[in-house]
């Protein structure tokens, strides 16, 4: 029951019909259409919330959220579509109490905006291809750069959209980032499946694109020969589960970003074990618990321009929504090592 | 855990900031750019599909989907808000086949088309009071109807929907509906804790706006002293679950419409036994059976020119989505009767 | 995990003990001022209750709940002894309004009060065996009946409680009931796995006891042949799922109670299909539809002196607790029969 | 997460071994041996419980459970590749008592035996296909029948089953039989996605092989204007769900296998609407109650040789199993019309 | 759905009773009679288990259950009213056996007895205010403290319950104890939302009274400004999960009440990791491990005279009760520490 | 719900027959028919996948898997029965790749293949008793390692299993072995509420028959005065998680099996804490990470000769499968030490 089933078959459609009796222009015409009022949208509402964030004046750096409800590139589940929504009900839930561990106040609106999410399914729904889509995404995250102090801060999906985001990011700012990247899988393959923006692929694209110096990877546990080669090949650092009790005190007090424009972070929500975030698509035993993720973005020294946090699969999620709680808990923490 | 605190807690920011330092005039200008661009987005995705449509030719009227995500104006639990992409994700899941129960082809792209959902959270976000977000639903729906041979199918969201919508359906066609509405409970005391626009008020908000000229409740078996009194006043024809088995026969041969502009179909998930439809908020045992609802569905004649299917809940679903399930089936069924 | 495993335990030890040290007179002296401080709980609730319902005049009869979490004569599962205080809180919950469906207000203190629970657990737990205990049941039972114009509406438990509740208000009386039993099991063994206060007997010990001039069994669909011929020997008129299409007219016009004392309804929750109400003890896949019930009640006409609700077990209902609901909406149409 | 993915991988393996260096032969005699084995197994079970069963004497017919874990032949999950352990446990268990609703009593041996399971996954494990399978299915069904007075009564496993059992027992008996057929789809396609063994399939090869003289299709409600093509073509019987309430009488009281070698009863799971029966592949709202269907079988008059209980998916069921008890009673009732 | 919403409601119908009909002081008589019989039913179990206890001789300490069922001083969730049956089920379940993890043998009667629960929702449910009731509970702690050798082991409800416990206890005792405090929060608002007996003021009212020397604070991970405040205005030690890795030496090596009255432990249970007791009303990802708990209880040197389990909310649990045996082996363990 | 209640049940009608009119001989004629009809089926596998492996070429050892869906000598729950068909299907399921942490290819057929189910359930619903049916069980593994270069990787069923495997491995490698055993318990009593073969005591049958030298036993938890005394007297090397800690550094540097026939490990999933591990019949908090056991394994030095994966209870797992995906990473993991 993929998450986005509805998009892909009238993709279908839209092909038949223009097959037969649209012309590819005036099919093309209308989709740039649709694109366009969908980045509108994002402006208009980056531009008023950043004006009243000047207006409130002080801030440097300000966390924005920008969801990205992208499932499709996905090989096995394509829940991490639906997550947005339900980490933002998360992140404001009466449950817990608006401070982050460290002492941000979530409910000073200069700490954290939101402009709402990318209308992928719209898009998709319209016959536009993954290509163009992607640049959809990157435009977004543009348009969000855009208005200062605002810094996106991306709800996936799944992680094929780490590579149009940190794409984005480092295009508007002028070159490349150093990554810090959490995850189980180290989402380097050449191509999975032969799709090219597949999620096991993202970092393969930004590797090849140069949008990063230094990509460090953290809580893999699932890996090929094919990824140990292709970690190498792009002088990836790579760090596995299997050595973590002797890397821990290393990645407890890194020092990234500095001589390039600042630092990404990408979380994957399964570098968790599924002990503690068991809403994923691929459970895969043997991660990271919650502290050990918290001990090193909290040590973390370093300029965090922007990071997202992907693979939430709320329909594999508990009853409860714990591993909402978890992405929600993620964000807001990241959030207060970006605002500023 | 309400689906849209978020959003309730930024019309919380947004008033301290205008009040203190943002001019009104400035904030509700922003406001009206974020919320043109939401009504563009939906005209332009109608267009591109209406002129597909009429390309293709031969379609007198097809069922469009247009999900409204707003579930704060519920009394008890938000969670309809999560409704339409998971609706959408059961019409076209694998796990059944493409025909409607009379034979309907919902593969062929005349009969069920989709606009995707207004944005209702980003908008809400933004500070938009709910007088003005109402009037953004009623013109969503009416960017639909613009374009022939477009109706909209609408998923809810909440039963405070059907208000904007059915005014939306009868000031565009120019004068009252019937409407067949199926629910556990009459949706129609005047306020519910105050608010006019609450799901509990949409069709005294509909009578008294003569939107409607006869309103026939079916399912009904939680309803008040208040309930039966505000039936009676506006003359609803208020079918009680109590006495179901003596009207089945006159329900299983509605005729309705003539004479006015159409017929509108509302149907409140919970009109079913929670047996049936798990998934809704307020589990009222006692209801119709699924089949029942077909039965009234097959068997009513006249010209459907809108509908709705509101209610359904996500976050009480049973682990494989059963209701979600429900939801799409309902949602082709009335598909049929709308597409010609 | 039976629910009463501790008192079980403890059993052992008091008798353990006994034996050894402490004579059997000063242990019963302990055990008699511990059910002693028991019923006198129960009756100071009673009485403030009745008082303030007299000092509001105008009521002849009012329900009031009485809890007996007893789950320990259970032939397979102990979870109904967790059930009253599930069954309150779904009565009270916000998500239904306080109307029942004929229109009887429960938010009137005159249709609906509480003297909470017989402490079961605690009594068991002193080393008090089954005879004794089904006696506090009893005087419980009584305690309410004591203060007019209380009549005791009762929250199981496991359907061995049936037996101490109909004798007490027989008893009380001073005259058999007629009964009317809804339940997938005839519960009329003659013993069950030896234990004579099973939940398999309770209508046995009850015929046996000359409680009951007539005992209409509804819904019945797992009955052995000892099953039928108890029935037959006590005149039981058993309604067999097998035949409810032709049985319902009769059973949707019942009239009892003239010539006794009155009516006593007990509803075992498994009377419903499993579908209306999983969480139960025992599935049994066949039963009646929550509407059938409800008709049956509605029409019956008579004096309804007492009932009881028995069998839900929370431990096999579902997360959203439809069961809870289901339970709740029976014990509240039934105050409607009684209250008066 | 298919039920039988550990099969179909080691199928590519032993075609790629035999293709390397393994001659075709060998593969083929050491996979003979295998499937001789399997076979001998089921034997020499059928022949121990028959012979006892004759030792006990005055026995006509005996149902007899013979397990067939298949589910790689469907075309959505593969689940009811687990169901038969799962039947087995839920027909035993202490939960009911050991009577059917017309007093068949199961505790005794005369009336139920039970052979076990096709070791259908270790045979798919071993390389061999479908056409060779399919195959092994129909022995291990006429090897039961040679046992007097044995008769198949099969837990599937996915639909496809039904062909080679019905072809088997059509086979073995001489002649065709009468079938009736519960279900919500009328499997009747030509092929499903190329696979003319599929699950939605079987009803077309039975046909074609003229195994069957009518065949009465019940519950409908998902069906093509292929399947309803199909059924004219052969002749099918097809009761639509949309007419269930006018065809009920009829169906209540069939009279079948007269002038044939018998009557075969296959249900489906999911002709149960999925308040009913959730735990099935295809939920499918709109079907037919337990009791619906219970009082189509017990009002059935003919000689039921043989037949299955199908589709129910463990994987997709509540916690507490309720359709595992569901199907369970399915395999009860459908004993005590067997045996005699 | 609050666990208490029924004596919610009452309290208001008493007091609109009382408003018009009732004397106060009738009403205030009426109360007080139910308190006394409840206390009474205390003191009954109480005596006749610490006879048994001396009878047996050798006991110098005796861990004795009392289960406060509180939940309506909780901001978020009312479940934890509950816990207390569930609790028992759990700690007597046959899943494990009779020793804590250091050989004390619970089956021994002198090492663990019980007097069952208060009873809060009939104290309530009469109208009777929460300072009355937070005097109903010390008065429960003291009466089994009256018992020698029994000492107060406190099942909750929520932690609110926390401060008319520690009073009793320090009253009772006749001076201040040391604190170790387990939990996510720190409890130590001065209040909450308004309510000075929220579970989120308790400790503050404790500190407040002088009833601890020493408050030690550990898994802290949500506390806000004013947290961090309150603590060093009463001298709190507050440990924080953030340097829990370099806390953790010192905190499995307490040495604790000397020169005071004895040690209390209170353990809510969310300052376990939500992966380790996901029932519970407030996930706060970044908590303890299991065995991080039981290092710093096995570790603890000191007199415990007094403790209490928390904050279990069996409406969040898994369906298997998992957090009921994690709450279950936490009483466990802390009667291993009290009995001796 | 016992797995096997079934057989059980069968097992008093055979016995019933038996004693009636079947001679003793015959019966047990027919029992050792079916037997041997299991053990061929067995064999025939093995012959066949061995075959192909030496034609393969270049193995030394490789991992064959076992299925023994044996339940009925657990005290509480039987579950397990059902493991091994879920344990494949999470071994092959498409969530991660097919490489273990450390690089061997579970797609190469030399390293992984499968000889199936011993038909346990069939054998027993025969009348066949434990003492056979133990060694049917050595006769199955015996039969696997006959045929070089297989070596048993058994999938239980519950712990009682591994008394017969391991002496079947050991009289076939003319020798005792090193046993490396994970669980919570020690399972080393005498006998467990009368049964011998109780899933508590098969390492004290494998101590008493002399099949191990040495038996290191990590992860206890949960053990008893008698487990302590009995563990001295065979001098078990018992690790429990209370000093896990002190432990941790040795534990992850073993040696073993030099100087005798090599290592055997046997993996009770609850040696796992249940958040890692929910789906255990015996929930016992405060157990081993996920990585913790890995560390162990991966450093392990020793020529791993066979080994077990039990205690799997799918009944008890998450909706997900979470346990499932743990209990196949476990397989996984051996594989990889014990094929080369």
């Amino acid at each position: 029951m993929g998450g986005v089933a509805a998009g892909t078959r009238w993709i279908h459609h839209v092909r038949r019909l223009s097959a037969a009796k649209v012309s590819t222009d005036a099919l093309e015409r209308g989709q740039s259409r649709v694109i366009d009022a969908s980045l509108t949208l994002i402006r208009e509402r980056a531009k008023l919330k950043a004006e009243l964030l000047r207006a409130l004046g002080g801030v440097k750096a300000s966390a924005c959220l920008l969801g990205v409800p992208l499932g499709h590139n996905s090989s096995f589940l394509q829940g991490p579509a639906f997550a947005p929504p339900r980490i933002r009900e998360a992140i404001w839930c009466g449950s817990t109490n608006s401070s982050t561990e460290e002492g941000k106040e979530l409910n000073d609106p200069r700490v954290l905006t939101d402009v709402g999410d990318v209308p992928i399914q719209e898009i998709r729904d319209c016959g536009v291809e993954d290509d163009r889509l992607m640049n959809v995404v990157s435009e977004s995250v543009k348009t969000v750069m855009e208005e200062d102090p605002l810094r996106p801060l991306v709800l996936g999906g799944d992680h094929s959209i780490s590579y149009p985001v940190v794409r984005a990011v480092s295009e508007k700012l002028g070159g490349p980032v150093d990554i810090l990247h959490l995850d189980a899988h180290p989402d380097i393959y050449d191509a999975f499946e032969g799709n090219i923006y597949s999620h096991a692929s993202s970092f393969a694209r930004i590797m090849e694109g140069g949008y990063a110096r230094r990509l460090l990877q953290v809580g893999i546990r699932s890996i090929t020969k094919e990824g140990r080669e292709q970690g190498k090949r792009f002088g990836v650092e790579q760090y596995e589960m299997r050595t973590f009790s002797k890397d821990r005190e290393k990645l407890e007090s890194l020092k990234l970003g500095e001589g390039v424009k600042g630092v990404y972070i990408s979380v994957d929500v399964d570098c968790l074990d599924p002990a503690f975030a068991p809403g994923v698509s691929h459970i895969e035993p043997g991660g990271l618990s919650f502290r050990d993720v918290l001990n090193i973005l909290h040590n973390l020294q370093g300029d965090v321009v922007a990071g997202d946090v992907v693979e939430f699969n709320p329909q594999r999620d508990t009853v409860d929504g714990m591993t909402a709680m978890v992405a929600a808990k993620l964000v807001r923490e990241l959030t207060a090592k970006i605002s500023k």
